[in-house]
């Protein structure tokens, strides 16, 4: 199944309760798109959000975040990993 | 150790060979600083790539990119993770 990094920004402040609530609420939904959310790292800071999924499709990946509530900026396929 | 995302733009094209070539550059030299790159992601579409790292800061991060040859395009602490 290909991988997915996906961006989110404006997040500034965010708390490891917050990023754990986001993730939670995206691994209870996530199998209804075939979409497996492996990791995410978060920069307080700079309010910057990366997550890591496999999943059949970008748009899969976009249609879970939207639906827990937090639509990504940006999804990229990454095909290549080193 | 703190870890780190950094990204690198317009990199469209980008083959697997090209990636490897590059991660092995940061490697040879990262004990130097005290980095150690632990993977990276490429979208050749778009020309993005994400390289996750621990380091003691950002800027020990883009210097070993900056000696490789691939100066970074934003390098962020992601001190949460999940």
């Amino acid at each position: 199944m290909p991988e997915y990094m996906d961006v989110h920004r404006n997040m500034t402040g965010i708390t490891a309760e917050d990023l754990k609530a986001a993730h939670e609420a995206d691994l209870a939904i996530q199998g209804e798109e075939g979409v497996e959310f492996k990791k995410a790292w978060a920069d307080p800071e700079s309010g910057v959000i990366y997550c890591l999924s496999e999943a059949p499709s970008a748009e899969a990946v976009q249609r879970i975040h939207e639906r827990a509530g937090h639509r990504a900026d940006e999804v990229h396929a990454v095909p290549l990993s080193v």
